[in-house]
């Protein structure tokens, strides 16, 4: 599967992001779409997220530091995405670890249609029922059902799931690919997983949209995240200058970098 | 016109800076402040902004991801800045792109004495009735008219307006200053246009407040900062390193440094 | 006094950390816990603060950016956190800046049990009622009666103080010690103190919850950040890389590190 042409993709159509994200992640989420070549704008301010994400080529929700004024964002925003065809990306930061963000996932994918939704095995694993356990927003091992529940739960939704951890799964219900790109020092630094939503936003949002489109911009997203990754490890001392190589090597990554390195498997 | 001695006044009297800014540059914006020698402050609540910006050089105010709750902590900061006369710095981040943040930024240039107005160019052309497109909180490019309505507007109201882009224009709505100094990749990392606000706002703060000086010190406060980051750029691998470095580089700047590569015409 | 193995027993049992923390420093104060070996969790919504603090294995409580939204959260926060017997960790940023901050943190050490207070000597000194002069969030120096009134405030309220500094003081209201490790760029970043919080709530988790046991940790925990924070300094070029590489080397400290190079004086 040679998925580096999304990269290009992006970087030519540089597409606007609208990320409404948690208080550790602003920064480094809209540091790493501008890095890869795409545009981020925040913005959760009921009076405009609405308008901001009607411009948007996707929308990136993340609920690592939620708060019922968030909450309230997240659903104008969405709905708006939804009545304007903007494709939703949905990382449910610490979902299992209280009942409030579990319930708050909930019910976005309840009440929304999501196009994608990433989180890591612990996440995922509470969000469809595989089980798994939650600490704080640090996942513990996601139960042995998980690719089942995976796939059940994409199938019956009809949208893209994404469990990261070592290896990363993703599913639209019928396929299922695993990735085994990335470095150990992703778990190192806070917002690798949330930079990967917004960069899955940012590839989402360059896709036609259909089933086959969302799941090649995902796999590819998190390929190509994870490639840079590797790349930015090399040479680095430690997870301060690991992250900030990751913001380099994603700006200098090429299509032909991504091709060479693409561990893509499809289970 | 040599400015570096305003970079040797900044740090001898360390001036406080009250920053209402937004929360992609929070952290950013403060380290700015620190490495180039002044001190930052952060603070909201509406129940001790008034007494913050009191006891500040100068405040800075910053759009970019603006509520309800934030509009307001604004309106009592600057209501208390124009006050004891403590010269405000207005970032209108990503005016034009939604009807909210358009009519936020207005109605403080309406309702407050703002002694500088800088932004990009897409939002000084949409605030100044140049015209221009913003998406996001990306400029597309200022209208053709844009000098002249930067004038027209900075006469009108007794304010120093600047626009950034490739070439930066600052107006007293008399003269024209265009600077040369910076980098493309200022533009590859998040709020560089929201810290060099900050570092205005430490500028103008050491002025004596005049229209004259509060041209001069956002001149040299914006020319300092794109000398620091040219040198900056040298050797850095990417916008991660560029804006390591960009921070040690405002460290180490020296007057010398900036009289030697200032490149500012005077229009 | 030989407090490696602190560091050791931290990155052992990896315990989660709660921070209710200011908007500046949320995410160099999730890395910092991550690269030290500890787990991060920041929330705030009054819907899940009790929920996270009672699985939590210390809290951390930064008032930089307090509003009344996250003083409640706080309150809700601290008030579990007593019920499971999970030790808090207090840091006034600003206390003295103005009555709202002030005020605030006098509020919790009134109502809650505390277990650690750290500030810089201007706030401890505000507080403690030593006096001391606080501008913004910089400390302009502790009066001359500080190490009294620290002993003093400790033993009446039962907790540890730490005022940190040029020397770092720690007092069980009885034992006072003097800590001399550090680097001055520390002051040249953001949010080194409220990192340093965070770091404590790490190293008291792993306590033993006595009296002594909260000394030795906050003791440990300092001088470990400090002997980070020095072997960073070596071959830094500023305050941007000093940065970068105080992630890795908190990374990378071991045991001997910090037992060969701590000065701590019992005073």
């Amino acid at each position: 599967m040679q998925i580096g042409h999304w990269l290009e993709r992006v970087r030519a159509e540089r597409p606007l992001v609208h990320n409404i994200t948690n208080l550790v992640v602003t920064n480094i989420a809209a540091n790493t779409l501008l890095a890869l070549g795409a545009s981020p704008v925040m913005a959760h301010a009921h009076e405009e997220v609405a308008d901001m994400a009607s411009i948007a080529r996707a929308i990136a929700l993340n609920l690592g530091t939620l708060d019922p004024y968030v909450v309230t964002s997240m659903d104008l925003a969405s709905e708006a995405a939804n009545r304007r065809g903007v494709p939703i990306v949905l990382d449910p930061v610490g979902a299992g670890a209280t009942p409030y963000r579990t319930g708050a996932a909930m019910r976005l994918l309840d009440t929304r249609r999501v196009q994608v939704l990433r989180g890591n095995q612990g996440e995922i694993g509470v969000l469809t029922g595989a089980g798994g356990e939650v600490a704080g927003v640090d996942a513990k091992g996601a139960g042995a059902g998980l690719v089942d529940a995976m796939r059940r739960f994409a199938r019956d939704r009809g949208l893209i799931v994404a469990a990261t951890g070592e290896e990363d799964l993703v599913t639209d219900g019928e396929v299922v690919y695993e990735l085994a790109n990335g470095h150990p020092w992703e778990a190192s630094i806070t917002g690798s997983g949330c930079s990967l939503t917004a960069v899955i936003g940012a590839f989402v949002g360059v896709s036609d949209g259909t089933k086959g489109g969302l799941l090649e911009a995902t796999v590819a997203a998190i390929t190509c995240f994870n490639v840079a990754a590797e790349m930015a490890a090399e040479g680095a001392g430690g997870p301060g200058s690991f992250q900030v190589r990751l913001l380099d090597a994603l700006h200098t990554l090429t299509a032909r970098d991504v091709d060479a390195r693409a561990r893509i498997r499809r289970g």
